[in-house]
């Protein structure tokens, strides 16, 4: 427990300690934060009191960054004792800042009164496709029954590279894209704003240490190098994406934004959380076989708040357990080639839909591409986003009595330049 | 003319005045530099001595970074002013550093004494497919003659996001990527070596000024945007890419390395060679319809120097004007949906294939997906690359007795870890 009170369904007990980027009306520069409940926990503060003096040589200079990069560089040992560190200063029990008013006054801020910015300098993006139910949906919607699944998805985590420049932080605005698409199946496409904006419900990593070129990371030593893990909605129009992936894959259909949850909640956070992950048949490869489990048991939700109501309701429930190629088996095969791996890579998990059609990770699924509408409350119905509409997403993991969650991942859909 | 003596067949005559990073024995740390004939001139050297006092108020700081990200950043009418600067201090009439002999000495290094870096630090690269020939050609292979070319492909430039991680600097020694690829049709893939490494013969623009998230660049104001041009070998895994990339596009077939050559020509010093592309049919939507030509009368070519032979083989001659789609229609396409562009953002023209057999960038299209052997010197054969063998991409233009060329674009393909 912490002096810092939280409440029972708090995401940000102090057993997460998440690390993150903040700037405050007083201190507009940006630099590393953790967050206990509605506080943000200013690490440059304390490291400037001393305060990490017996962890890191120069945690003024790390601390005082814009982004978490020379941090996350720093390997596993340091991101650990960092994390255990602040728990103990934050203790409840025992010797902690507790009693030291005037730093608590500098370092501890309210929520409310923090900016939260973008938490890494992403060098490469790469988002996977990793839901076996969502291939199976997207393929059967584009592509027809039999050519759903390709002959390639049970052996390898599909992936693909995706745009690193418009990756942004929750709570930023985007543009509804133009471009091309066919209104009319057969007919030449025609210049517009994008009439099926949609979201695709992610979880990614960030890649703490990585790899020189021409090395690979191994499939058990692969979580060692990720750093943590956050909330991602790969916003996708879908009218656009369409006529353009073939045979190259998505581009301008993705590539207008993709907003990721401002707080990174580490491995070690997430480690009581593992399970099995779906049974893998064919069984994988040797450079893809785990010993032990390496999925992670977090609930996932989307909820929209359409422009002409008043609340957010839930349009589905799904869990990250449901993917089924891990993390790890991710990293592992986009290394193996000797690709390198950069402090600050994103890893999106790709879409994670569920079994069953409340779980399904995206609208284009929800709504079997259009065929269906969603019901939100207030009697109001949605295929896809509308200008002003917002978007959640959420996650949580739950396990004997603690709770670790992620916060929010906020997005609004503004109407397209003229 | 220089003072500094170039020959007739110099890439880098007084005409050219490229940019790129170099370092020195002396002096280690990578700076600023462009290249006459066979000299390298140190601009952070010149900087320092205030030469450029009348041209950039931090000369001195943006040429000593170590890359052009700084000095690319500054926008088009400083890259104009400072390479017309440089032409007049090297020009053997009127004033220059001629009689600067300790200057001279100081910034002056011949060629074979420096190395040079990547010359930027390249956030995100996008890769295009903007031939029509090699689209053509590769789409019979892959899918067959009825579906070579997508329908998509006449109405926009295709294009994809590669990884900007594994982007290397010209001499850069590369290792043969392993894999899953299916060695017997329809049977399952196996893990090994890649058996079929390519090249493929690209240009690629570095982006000097970009645009704001939200925003688009016009098609006609698009070469401003441009800082110069590279040659570009997009090194690929033809059985890794042909099992993968379906259905989200190539990835680790391709992630394992991309070679830029090492000195960024202006689109100044290319204006002269402006030609009319191919005619466009159907007609561009309006926002890729541009007014004048936008092609480039860049002559290209592809040499191989097999690992048991003495000399290199000219193996394929292209050139650049048979590209269909311009780079300003890529780089307003690429940002017509709002996807912000950054300074030293990296973009590939995709293979150019000429419309004869002896001008495909690509040895799967001068093979035929193997059917082929390619001669080389000395009895040589060819179908893909073998441990060892060394390749060479070069080009230039020529016009009214003016030869501006890129240098060289080179890469070895060293053995595949075990
Ligand atoms: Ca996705
Ligand atoms: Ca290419
Ligand atoms: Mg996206
Ligand atoms: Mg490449
Ligand atoms: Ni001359």
């Amino acid at each position: 427990m912490s002096f810092i009170e939280t409440k029972p369904d708090s995401d940000f007990s102090i057993h997460n300690i998440p690390f993150g980027i903040i700037s405050t009306p007083q201190n507009p520069a940006p630099r590393v934060a953790s967050r206990i409940g509605d506080f943000a926990i200013d690490l440059s503060a304390l490291a400037q009191a001393g305060l990490f003096a017996s962890i890191l040589e120069d945690a003024q200079g790390v601390f005082s960054q814009p982004t978490l990069n020379s941090f996350m560089s720093l390997g596993k040992p340091v991101w650990s004792a960092t994390r255990k560190h602040i728990q103990k200063l934050f203790s409840s029990s025992g010797p902690s800042l507790h009693d030291n008013k005037e730093l608590l006054e500098r370092a501890v801020h309210p929520i409310s009164s923090v900016k939260t910015h973008l938490p890494a300098n992403i060098g490469d993006y790469t988002d996977f496709y990793a839901s076996k139910e969502h291939a199976t949906n997207v393929g059967i919607m584009f592509r027809g029954k039999e050519n759903a699944l390709m002959p390639n998805w049970t052996h390898l985590p599909v992936g693909y590279h995706g745009r690193a420049s418009s990756v942004v932080v929750s709570g930023t605005e985007l543009k509804r894209p133009n471009g091309q698409r066919v209104l009319v199946k057969g007919e030449a496409p025609q210049f517009g704003p994008s009439v099926r904006v949609d979201c695709e419900l992610e979880m990614a990593f960030l890649v703490g240490t990585g790899n020189n070129l021409g090395d690979s990371i191994n499939v058990n030593d692969a979580k060692d190098h990720m750093f943590g893990v956050v909330l991602m909605n790969d916003w996708s129009a879908r009218d656009i994406q369409a006529w353009e992936y073939v045979p190259l894959g998505p581009f301008l259909g993705k590539n207008f934004g993709t907003t990721i949850s401002a707080w990174v909640v580490t491995m070690d956070a997430l480690e009581p959380f593992l399970v099995n992950g779906p049974t893998q048949d064919p069984k994988p490869l040797p450079y893809l076989a785990e010993n032990g489990p390496s999925a992670y048991d977090i609930n996932l939700e989307i909820k929209v708040k359409p422009v002409e109501g008043t609340k957010y309701t839930t349009i589905s429930r799904s869990n990250l357990k449901y993917m089924y190629w891990s993390f790890a088996q991710q990293l592992a095969h986009h290394t193996v080639n000797g690709c390198n791996m950069r402090t600050g890579d994103l890893c999106g998990s790709g879409t994670i839909s569920g079994p069953t059609e409340d779980s399904f990770g995206s609208m284009l699924e929800l709504t079997w591409s259009g065929a269906k509408e969603i019901q939100l409350e207030e009697g109001i119905t949605r295929k896809f986003l509308q200008d002003n509409d917002e978007m959640i997403l959420a996650g949580y993991c739950e396990k004997d009595g603690i709770r670790i969650g992620f916060g929010e991942c906020h997005g609004k859909i503004l109407p397209a330049n003229k």
